[in-house]
């Protein structure tokens, strides 16, 4: 079962309010139609042990507590303060706060940057007032938080229970609906709670920091529907994820949904399929159903991730089988095959109509003897060719369903299953269809920490992301870099020259860059007048060329008639000069040519596209795909953010649907992987070499089974960070 | 709310023995270790109002009935026998049945046709003696049956309720998993359950039909490994559909699952995507999780189809707004554009920070009174943009989460809604995250018949199965289906000489079959002898042609060189017709050359394909998609069976996913979608009237912004009718 340790250099600053022995509650109120009604409700019945000083200019007393009347007067330092006034009052209540040396504030209100220009003013003097103060700000617009092994819940729940779930929602409903599925099913618990709101102060990466370090946190879970500063997300979550689950829902991945959550948060959001990307590049577990994010968060806190994708799936029910190994197989995941000996071995316990063949169908075999689950498990547990185990069925139900006489096998079955969950490091996942009613077998299985699913659907995505959890982990440890690339003068002055001028850089010497960095580039010329043609033709012989139009004033060049293929020879090469310079004149007048790009055309091959774009959430990100349609049309690409480790850039080639393509179809040639991947690897360290890089296209890279030609590349220059 | 009558001419036989007043058990016995226990404990306990006619040789009485020694010393003729005997001894007693006068038998017993040769020919023994004794047989190979509003209950399940589910599954496993998820949310019920085993002679089919004639069943419910006469199926379900909802879960959707189903029951399985589309084809709701079929079909029961796929969101929580919208846009709904009166309406009611935008989120205005809640839904209701409105939040536990004094309002909101629904036509979709506790106000809702889903994922399942229905129905009434195709006497010669040379059609034959039914072909013509190519060079001018072998000996005719493009003038004829000769005679000595088809190269277009098959289970299916990469890696293509509506033409052109690329992309015109779209009819219409057409491959052809050319027709010659 897997580890809650961390081993982090710096401590969160978190832990001296998230976990505090005292807390002001600024506003708190007998009359329970006021916010600081509920926060002392909360304590005062939940029986939080620290100390608990309501702030109240008009009572002596609040539910039974001594109140104060202002936090000038508290008689020592609380550690948290919660701001439950209206929101003007909160930068004078905050510098309150920094006077009186408390280290973190929530602050409850709304009516600050999610409502406009004179919120987001309101919201800059809360922050400066934290910053002068030395407070640390939860919130505004926040639902508040919980603590509940401090027995410290400030949002009054009832029945939620005590766990190892850690979780920070950007919706106060999420919350409210997993504590209620929690207290449902019976059997999972929360460990601190947190409503990070207009995140002003403290962000989630912040929060992810704490999670980990807190040890009553097995698993970190978000609920995000913007991120403000993703890259920081990243850098932790990296460290973070080696050694405890993290598991992020993203709300807004369609258009519409974009459209609602900005409506809301106001936060910025990067593209979902891009957000989902980069997660998982740092080992983040990210859930695509609400419905998910609990029986995930439970599984990835409980259980042993999978060594990879092969499931052995045992089964006492054809019917379930299939289902388990249509949802399997849609999730990427694999059907072990078995081994001669697993299959000799289980058809010896089994009866002669059992399917040993995966998914294994004991049909019949246990109806009389349960416990043969358990023994069938061990035997599919000795196989190597099986890296998780998925029973499904009836478990724990049979002796309602056949005869009560055996539940106490039942109870045996469950100890044999508990005992080889300890022994064993491949996860067992457990799918009942009596999970709904929890008989006996089923409670003492997760008393002893094994989950039991009521969903053949969520437990096939708990096995998804342990396989994934496994594969990141192994692959991780691995984890190489190239060496970080020099930028070379030349270079250098390039992009001050463009900068200089006003414009992007050229074709050609976006080209020059690439060739200067090691990417593999054809031979090119630029002739800046047609006497030079002859030169040229000489140069590249027979072989068909290409002729591009080079102007800083022309954008589209094939709209401007700027591009002439398939020339041989020095009379087409002046041809073409002639009618490009033409074209592109009665095109735009004014236009500045430089001159034109010669280069050979490109062989024929499989048309591929690399980007690379600075994203405002998540920083430098780049993007692989298949070109035309693939990219326009189906928007089957996979994102990254850089730098790219050898590992990223093979699992961004895997990851498209496209894929297949590049391995080769209608009797083509698979694409030189190995020589993309070096591309992509080659990308990443130019674009950490260059801040002046701002965007980066080449589109398309045409691969070939023995290494590629970029055949257009553009380089966008960052005017921001000009000055 | 849904209606579930229905009119059907002809009565299902299968009444006569689905609610039986009286019912044999032979193999009836008291040891509970035999199936014969169960079934006598089913009826007993649960009170069952018929007949109980005990069978066994060796008891007088069992559990306090009194038992007869064999079929034949019955003293009257009962409804029902379930034979709980070994599988030899099944004939036998089918004869004894028939003997006796009754109408139906279930056989329990495996160890028939899925087991082997064997097994499969005391399946045929079983079925000769049902034939000629005149009895209807359920199984063999079942778990049973239950018809809960008759209190016959013999599968001896406890906590089932009396309700209007009808299901019929082929996993015993699923039903049990149905029931305990029914159980657990405490508002679902079944009124019969049939376990169609090895379908040796009811097939789904026939349960439907009986089902949608059942008055107590509202939702035709059905988990599919394998249909062994899928056409049959389709046909009842088209009729049914209008009435009754039917729902079906059909196993086996990835070659993994087919698999794992197929090694359990031994039935044929069209593919799966076929098996979608034909079914939604004739008006059936497919569920793709097993989860869902339980939401779906409560939804389906209790609802009103929507008018279409424009849902209106009202919500207490931006959260839950954005995951809603998330949902329904994938699930390929729309949020609904809300008029400027509806928006002005809900100002009016609704706190300024309420977003007025779909999705409607309230903000915080129902906190103190969340029977605002259904005045919003009123509101909503009354806009023309609306399809269906869908609750999204915390309603029903406003009380538990703010104060108890709200429960009256609360109660208050629901009547509000239940009012709301019987006046309405749209469907009411309620979810609340209180769901799984059933606070008083939602199970007021549930009383009243309004669903409350505990999942946003599965309520928006049931909006996506409401809008599919009620577009369905509105479609299906103005189903036009194309004038009956008279066979042409000129291509039954073709067939005829086809057949009888033991070969397909020739690519011209079948170019001219199409050409005759009335399909807008390009002018062509075969060429015998070299000598006729000054004609033909004259005939078509200056156009560029194609020349193609015509040989029977040659399928590949591209591998064999004898394909030439872009062919101008009589030189070029005369030297591709000599080289075409002499490549194909190099390729395949022996082969017969009919001569050389000449035609117009087709202009450049977007390339698609039209196949026709006639699969085992479900008859002749069309397949539309686009060519190439489209077909063979993405597997984009959608199928109808045929005969084909206008309608069911036009949605499979919207269907596949590469319907962008038909609209136009890249500023290039879209196809003529009507012109296909008669294409496709004509090619459903040609292939009724020719059953000697046993498969039928348009590929590709070239769809343009004026209509389309077929570059390629090949007809496969059915050789099973040619006796």
């Amino acid at each position: 079962m897997s580890s809650t340790e961390t081993a982090s250099p710096q401590r969160s600053p978190l832990h001296d309010f998230l976990a505090p022995d005292s807390i002001a509650i600024v506003g708190a109120s007998a009359d329970p139609t006021k916010r600081g009604y509920k926060a002392m409700v909360g304590l005062v019945k939940d029986g939080y042990q620290g100390t608990i000083y309501p702030v109240n200019p008009k009572a002596k007393m609040i539910l039974g507590v001594k109140a104060y009347p202002s936090l000038a007067d508290l008689p020592a330092s609380p550690d948290l303060a919660l701001i439950c006034t209206p929101a003007a009052m909160a930068p004078a209540l905050l510098t309150e706060c920094g006077k009186k040396g408390i280290k973190g504030a929530i602050i409850l209100a709304s009516g600050f940057r999610e409502t406009g220009l004179e919120g987001a003013k309101l919201e800059q003097q809360l922050l400066d007032a934290a910053r002068q103060g030395g407070v640390r700000v939860i919130g505004p617009n926040t639902s508040g938080m919980f603590n509940l092994h401090k027995k410290l819940n400030l949002l009054d729940l009832a029945n939620v229970k005590a766990g190892d779930i850690g979780f920070i929602s950007q919706s106060g409903n999420m919350l409210l609906s997993l504590v209620l599925e929690a207290e449902h099913n019976g059997h999972v618990g929360f460990s601190t709670y947190v409503g990070p709101g207009n995140q002003t102060d403290i962000g989630f990466n912040d929060y992810l920091r704490y999670l980990s370090e807190d040890p009553n946190t097995r698993v970190a879970t978000f609920y995000v529907e913007g991120f403000r500063d993703g890259r920081r997300f990243l850098n932790v979550a990296r460290e973070v994820t080696a050694t405890k689950p993290v598991v992020v829902y993203k709300s807004g991945s369609t258009e519409q949904g974009r459209k609602a959550a900005s409506s809301h948060t106001g936060a910025l959001a990067g593209s979902y399929a891009m957000t989902v990307d980069v997660l998982r590049q740092v080992g983040v577990s990210v859930v695509q159903h609400s419905d998910e994010i609990l029986p995930v968060a439970e599984g990835l806190g409980l259980l042993q991730q999978a060594r990879g994708k092969r499931v052995a799936v045992i089964s006492d029910g054809g019917g379930q089988a299939t289902i388990a190994s249509d949802r399997l197989t849609e999730a990427g995941l694999e059907l072990s095959v078995l081994s001669d000996a697993t299959r000799h071995r289980l058809g010896e316990i089994l009866l002669p109509q059992a399917s040993l063949v995966n998914p294994v169908d004991v049909a019949g075999s246990t109806d009389v003897r349960p416990s043969l689950l358990a023994e069938c498990m061990e035997i599919l547990n000795e196989d190597d060719n099986v890296d998780s185990i998925f029973l499904v069925g009836m478990f724990g139900g049979y002796h309602i369903r056949f005869a009560e006489h055996l539940l106490g096998d039942e109870m045996r079955g469950a100890e044999s299953m508990i005992e080889l969950a300890h022994k064993t490091d491949k996860p067992l996942v457990i799918y009942s269809l009596y999970a709904p009613i929890s008989p006996p077998a089923l409670r003492r299985l997760h008393e002893a920490g094994l989950p039991v699913y009521n969903s053949i659907e969520h437990a096939v995505r708990v096995l998804a992301a342990l396989g994934e959890r496994g594969i990141y982990l192994a692959a991780s440890a691995e984890h190489t870099h190239l060496a970080a690339v020099t930028p070379d003068v030349e270079v250098q002055a390039t992009f001050a020259k463009a900068l200089k001028e006003g414009r992007d850089l050229f074709e050609y010497e976006a080209k020059s860059l690439l060739r200067t960095h090691g990417v593999a580039m054809p031979a090119e010329m630029v002739v800046r007048e047609a006497d030079k043609l002859t030169e040229v033709a000489a140069h590249f012989g027979s072989q068909p060329l290409v002729m591009k139009v080079v102007s800083k004033d022309i954008l589209h060049k094939s709209d401007a008639g700027g591009v002439k293929l398939n020339l041989r020879g020095e009379t087409a090469l002046r041809e073409a000069y002639g009618s490009i310079m033409e074209s592109c004149r009665d095109y735009s007048p004014d236009a500045v040519i430089e001159g034109m790009l010669v280069t050979p055309m490109a062989r024929k091959g499989t048309e591929v596209i690399i980007g690379v774009m600075r994203d405002p959430i998540f920083g430098p990100v780049l993007m692989f795909g298949l070109g035309g349609i693939f990219v326009e049309i189906l928007e089957d690409v996979a994102f990254r953010a850089i730098p790219l480790s050898r590992h990223d850039a093979c699992s961004m080639v895997e990851q498209i649907k496209a894929r297949k393509i590049l391995k080769g179809v209608r009797g083509e040639a698979a694409v030189d992987k190995e020589a993309l991947v070096d591309l992509l690897l080659k990308i990443s360290c130019i674009v950490e070499a260059y801040p002046q890089l701002a965007e980066l296209d080449l589109n398309p890279v045409i691969a070939y089974d023995d290494g590629y030609a970029v055949v257009d590349a553009r380089i966008i220059v960052n005017r921001a960070n000009a000055s």
